[in-house]
């Protein structure tokens, strides 16, 4: 069972990180369990799961289990027009961000958040709230030593749920702060499909504060929210775009999250072995050069 | 019945064009007739539709009906990597070359395919070959006088059906020929979401083969194909797109195509009645400049 605790010291022999998504139906314990068990080093949290055993227990289990956190997941949602709204999600994200320090995550990801129903059609009006409430929440972030990630959402959730859509966009907010109170994440389900993938990833060296992986199924499913694929089921080349994060210099961890109702349905224990296998092997140099 | 007919000249006095996938259940006869009786001088084409009534008893018609034809849809699918189907592709496109110029549609609008079964996870290569086919059908397509429209679709389509996802995608192709032989399509459904739009639009100036409008839909449909609705239903602000687009000089005509179920489900009469109401303003100079 603990086979892989030794490793879990300050040079990571492995970076692939189990995001707790994956493995939903695992309570906060089994997925520290779990990951050790099939030799994982790190893992990413979710702050739901991280409640129901209490934060304090959660920091507790982590310490104990010797795994790092990835990244917790999530704030954002700051997109509300009005100001009672407006000032409920900051407080909840400066919750969010308390607890990702106490957790010892190094970001928190950013779910930004779509179009309110009280200003439905008001994108450019959305956007503008989004880069207010991060010059409030830097600062703060800042103060705690945890890193604020901007993830971009695939254009497919631009109404709904994040109206950050591409990594350039994301770059352009993260890079009116330092680099370290500010990062993006890379998740290939979200940015797969843009043409300006690459020029964006080598852009965002030094800022990338999460790596996150999944594919693209299709056809979509009735849910689109979950329609998110095991690598190697869907459309996604995955190598070059991890031999580009990794090009840029990135050290972190590189989180699965997948977000699918077969996934869930499946033994959790068979979900993580079948991850290591596909994963594990993108993860290794592709080059005598060891680039 | 016939009081457009007299507007249906050179000097078009109003640029609202039905495309006839928005009433699906009318056949091209009643296609024409309704668009007249709702006082519309343009309609939007489609190859299935024509060819059930035959190209030159189609030609015939819209002749007759003295309505212009906006665009026809669709070729594309250029994405296959066998020599064979690659071939048949490049020979029906060049039939679709064909029907456009018979039925004096000025461009053929392009769907450019997605990600083929035996290479299901190349995009690069899958918009190499897109690159490719544009080059071929490029020559012939201006031989018969029928501009290509190269549409962007919205990137949650980019592995199923097209794997050009952006209108700065679709330009930076574009741009390889002249204005005239090789376009960009602008729907709004497609494209609401990006943060370049407007810098994009203002870059097509001269390039714009077609303008087509309709609505982003929340949530997505289990059928993610047909969750496009009737402008003002959904999440999208049409008029800074449409002074945009009208902005670049474009002087074409703005295509309505909606797909849904509800909208197909309801009286078509109803349905062009509704599309005239919301779009009709949505057209109107917006301001004493005549901008």
């Amino acid at each position: 069972m603990n086979q892989s605790v030794a490793q879990s010291t300050n040079q990571p022999t492995n970076r692939l990180s189990l995001n707790q998504q994956t493995t939903k139906r695992w309570s906060l314990p089994e997925v520290l369990d779990g990951a050790r068990r099939h030799g994982l080093e790190s893992v990413g949290l979710w702050r739901e799961p991280v409640a129901e055993v209490g934060l304090d227990k959660a920091r507790r289990l982590v310490e104990e289990s010797g795994l790092r956190v990835s990244s917790l997941c999530r704030g954002g949602f700051l997109t509300a027009s009005d100001e009672r709204s407006r000032r409920l999600a900051l407080d909840d994200n400066r919750r969010a961000i308390d607890e990702a320090a106490t957790l010892g995550a190094p970001c928190l990801v950013m779910v930004v958040g779509g179009l309110p129903e009280e200003a439905r059609t008001d994108l450019a009006g959305a956007r503008e709230r989004v880069t207010s409430a991060i010059a409030e929440l830097a600062p703060y972030a800042a103060g705690r030593g945890v890193q604020i990630a901007l993830e971009p959402l695939h254009p497919m959730f631009c109404a709904d749920r994040a109206v950050l859509s591409t990594l350039r966009q994301a770059l352009d907010l993260a890079e009116r702060y330092p680099a370290g109170v500010v990062g993006v994440v890379v998740d290939t389900y979200h940015l797969w499909w843009d043409p300006d993938l690459f020029t964006q990833i080598e852009r965002a060296a030094g800022r990338i504060a999460s790596f996150q992986i999944c594919d693209w199924l299709t056809p979509i499913p009735a849910d689109a929210l979950i329609g998110r694929g095991m690598p190697g089921d869907g459309h996604i080349d995955f190598r070059p775009i991890v031999e580009a994060v990794l090009a840029t210099g990135y050290t972190g961890d590189i989180e699965v999250e997948i977000f699918n109702q077969e996934v869930w349905d499946a033994d959790p224990d068979e979900v993580v072995g079948l991850m290591v296998e596909r994963c594990q092997p993108l993860l290794r140099p592709p080059a005598a050069d060891g680039r």
